[in-house]
């Protein structure tokens, strides 16, 4: 090797020592059920470049990633033409992160990624809750003729833990059955106040948050496959995620990030500075 | 014909059925008389593509694209060149729609062909009031040495109703003529408790509403002409539009939309979503 | 309807009488199996809208498409997630166009979709060639685990019609165990001279002719998915146009243009003058 | 005023000594007869700013600008609503610039313009000639109903001169009627050898020399209103420009240069080197 | 010279008559020590062709550029690969506008750019204030080895003037040393009501007003070198501008306009708008 | 670590084998002395990008990447600030990479950075010679005052090795001094073959191999910071590529990707493809 001293092609300050880190960043990316606007496979590696054009700390939270041990493991080799394999690797991945006993902080790729992270944490915690911040609902039964699907996904995800351990927060479209749904169980956030209401619920219970970047609004997060007006600014969302500062989350994921739509860079840029706060924050 | 099931080249869920569809959409593009940047002719074919990808359902409403039914015309044929024969045909074109004992919703084109299908109407309706979304006043009596021109056209149909009739939303540039002037009749919204006081006046009379997308905020609003900072955010626009729910809308036009500068494609979005709420308010 | 004239939402100059027309144009959005650049989805609506600014005459063939009838059927409607399905249904398309005694023209999406086509085709002539433009070989026989994929397309049709059916221009990107079939069986012309050489043994029989956009250089196609410099000009490209005067040419498509990857447009115009030309030639 | 040395707004290396000036620049930002692709009235600004990227030296010329003194008139004020005004002020200017001596170097905006400057060289010089390069014929009779347009200027121009006055470069868009035209009285160069031959008639007689930008290829040219792909490359063009060497040009225009289509640059650095070119031969 | 009526090279209303003008622009076109994303360089000529599409009046303030003197006196000419040349060159140039008895108004390029501009102004005024709006603090000691970076700036002039003449806005990221000397001087505004109330301490002293256009919310302004989610939208930020109308503000810059990340240009649209309220609030 | 299968964050197929690769990628993200359009900081990490979309078989040379070892070190850590350390960094680096016996492939960053990696192999090869493909000369002896900038770069060797050790390909720009420089040496190659017969003289002795990306015509390679028309087309830089197949060349860097110009990604996907070409050339 070389002495000379070189940018790590890891994200911003991750460290190399996997086993003192606790987070593991995972790239998924995977976007083959996508039927609109495709690109999210290309989230994971933008991301990562716009991270080394942030500070280190955060004024935020008073931290700095400087101070922790974090650790990138790259972009999974996902056979792109098969989804149900796709979904098997992601599954036996995150089951090998809980498995070493790190945190698992998934940056997709498209919303059904999450759906085989779930399933392997909800092996270690059958009283695992779901936390939700999205534009669209992703509650149909079906999608195109299709159960396992980016619109779908949280809907198999209730099938396994029931509608009444999902919180949601920014969700403005998606179809009549779903509203109806979402109307039956309360299960949306009408505002902080509501949001911090409805997360008593979780008390110490483990929470998988994922968040899908389309849940902003998109004058700040342009780059993403559903550009849906009537979302939330950035520091509507940071008081959410605020809120949730007593919350028992044990894994994560940042999704959706599509880099073809967002030809000034502020989404990419965005996303980056929110997996930095939740590195900071899991950490 | 073939039998093969083809994606209709009209708007989303638009109905094949003309005599059974109460809203017509025309098309509009023209942008002749712009004088700082052209492309708003452009707006309504990729508005067109754009509503692809919206949800039918809005759950704002809570209705449905699919339940009812409204006609896509396509787009007017203009001669580029003649600005008065242009005008002739948008007139004669709502007069067709009136008669046929249907609702115009123009999908814009600059801001001058609002005044031709004012005037049909006006012509139906001697009571017609307007109801006017804009960053700009529009209410030059004449610009660049022309009378007709998207910077007069207010003034035109104020040359017919008066100021009396009109109630102005988002205005915040213009020349200090025009600004004397909606100060003297006080047109303008100053928030949205003042434009729900100031459209009690409209009481059930008919009412053409106007909007140039330019009111909202260039943030999310950044494909046209005029990049005004300090427009209404999506939600802000919304309420107002939602505060409109007991008027009698006889007809409306959605304006301005350039997709040149709208690199990332959320205008577009936006504009597609305005008019689903607009179809789905009107029929 | 309305009296008032409209611009069609079809091709420039597209015909309304299906039973008069020759050439029937078939836009397929489907992306699917791509693994690295998705977009060829966005491709037939956008040449649609670009096909306006053309000019009706060719000045290379002295032919007119105001002289033709030729029909524009749209966007095939397509179940995105399952490939098979798609495949199907533009099989049966294609031969409810050999029914009707048209000719076949698809617009793309990505190169898989000639399979179906081919393999309708074939079952009327059994003795069916191909002509084959690309940067790509496509003669895989499994990409990422599949054997239907834009990747290993040419390698299907050839397991039907052997690799001496075949003639090919200006590829330039493969795999070793490509490029080792076609010296073998040189399919490959080498320059225009030894092209016009090589389809003097397709005699009068019917051609199949496949053209993917990016066997013309990125400086003037950009907008595809594999960016593959060293590829044709445009003249160049009419060169061998012009060389297949004399060929029966009984269907033909035009595939690959990704519009994401053409910001100026220029890729978008390209496409839609190449495909007048094929209009005018298989009219 | 200050002492600090400011950077020039004008043209790299301008002069600010008119009187000493022989090459007048003057900027014409008018596209309103446009029907396709407007935003050529933004070309005479973007073309100054990339001028300050230029070598001022010519290695094709070894020439320099910083030996010569010319004069950046800057652009037109025009009132954009009236076209025959336009042309009169346009006809005025370069009549002014006549009468000082100078040499007329327009820079557009769209082909229209070229009719008001031809007309008043041709006051001042009845043997005047014109040397087209373009890749559409502009020799429509009227397009959409008028007389006076970009894509009739030409015909214009014939109506006063005669086709025998002309020679064309690059053209290869048009309708029957224009290329009929150009085929009857041979005005179109095959080749530079056909060129070489064809300029022979002018002699010393003086020459208007009209480029307008597209005659280039779009692969380079990108940045123009009509993207006509097998145009010349730029060592074509050039060698095209040197064989005029001896050739008696008196006034000569730019035209087309529309950035928006340009987002790379090139199109505009191109058009920048193209005017440096003719300020150096001009001078 | 030409009789003809140009439009003006300069800023939209900018006199040509230095001596009447109170104010002087000063296009500053440099980025030497940006680490991440240059391109400031190119803000003032960007700046100065987007002033063309705005208003004269502001609404805002009841006046006109049309009822002022201002002057433009372009882009200072710097040496760009020596840092400390190009410091003393704005500062002389500094000095001849106080010497004139005129008003600065600098136009960056990279924040740096302050530093020498405030030194002069200081030498008149040594109770001089400092007025800081921006998204990162600028507090670094040294930044990459250097102690006069884009990121050390404001710590500069706080050597001269002490953290307690200085009141910032708008601060949400930087390091934790920066942070704690915001917390322990108290300098940061925490809302409108705490701006001003900071801002009374100042008094009728003479303040230097300098604006890093990354204050604002990135949705409105992408195109700068650093885009920090979470800033004022324009609403906000000219609330913070109406507060200090009784401030003696004696001179004043806009900073970091960079348009490579503005391919919409609301960024730069939105930058000539602030600029022109500047011009008026300062003449 | 993790058992799961990931992309490499490394180049397309480098190995993570240090000892057996021969070549070595070294990433040099510099621009600090560009004084016109800067941005080459950022070539390396999106050509790595990429990279990604490559075959690994070059149908040109019929290697193929999975048969060799290669590794790739990533970016350099540049003090950015300062040029001389930046400079010195290079060197040394350099200087390991030929103490390890390996082949240095520099990725830029902008040209300057050639300067310390040449000088580094002069001190094993004191009969070093320099192979240069360019649009400029970069012959200046001085450049805004300054001695070691991109426009000195060749000069600067050529104080070394002397203008009868070089053989210069491209180059199309620059002052008068350096052409009359490079006549005066007849450096230039004028074609093919008058390249092949320059380099005869070259013989068997090593040779660095510098590629400015510039020298290739912006039709295919916009981005980078001098869009000169009238470069090489690819093919034609191929040509010369291939014809130094006997050549010695023991080092090699390709420089000036500027990404920011180059929206379509065509530049970054054909500077892959040359290095791919290199690496297959050097192993």
């Amino acid at each position: 090797m070389l002495n000379s001293e070189f940018i790590s092609k890891s994200w911003l300050e991750a460290s190399d020592d996997f086993e003192k880190s606790k987070v593991v960043l995972i790239g998924i990316p995977y976007d083959g059920t996508c039927s609109f606007n495709p690109g999210a496979r290309f989230g994971p590696e933008q991301i990562r470049i716009a991270s080394k054009g942030l500070e280190e700390y955060s004024a935020y939270q008073d931290k700095s990633l400087e101070d922790i041990d974090f650790y990138d493991a790259g972009e999974l080799d996902l056979p792109f033409g098969d989804r149900d394999e796709v979904l098997k690797i992601i599954k036996n991945c995150t089951k090998e992160v809980i498995a070493k006993d790190k945190t698992y902080l998934g940056i997709g790729g498209e919303h059904l990624v999450t759906l085989p992270a779930f399933e392997a944490y909800y092996e270690k915690y059958p009283n695992l809750k779901l936390m939700h911040f999205d534009a669209l609902a992703d509650l149909r039964d079906e999608y195109l003729g299709q159960k396992l699907s980016h619109a779908t996904v949280i809907r198999r995800i209730t099938d396994i833990i029931g509608m009444e351990n999902i919180v949601q927060v920014g969700l403005r479209s998606g179809t009549k059955e779903e509203f109806d749904l979402i109307k039956k169980h309360n299960t949306l956030s009408l505002g902080i106040a509501d949001f911090r209401h409805k997360i008593e619920k979780f008390g110490n219970n483990p929470i998988f948050l994922t968040i899908d970047l389309d849940v902003l609004d998109p004058s700040i997060m342009s780059g993403t496959g559903t550009q849906e007006p009537g979302g939330l600014f950035f520091n509507e969302f940071y008081e959410y995620f605020a809120s949730m500062k007593d919350l028992n989350i044990v894994a994560a994921d940042v999704l959706e990030l599509s880099p073809h739509y967002d030809p000034s860079g502020v989404s990419t840029a965005t996303a980056a500075k929110i997996i930095r706060e939740l590195i900071l924050r899991l950490s």
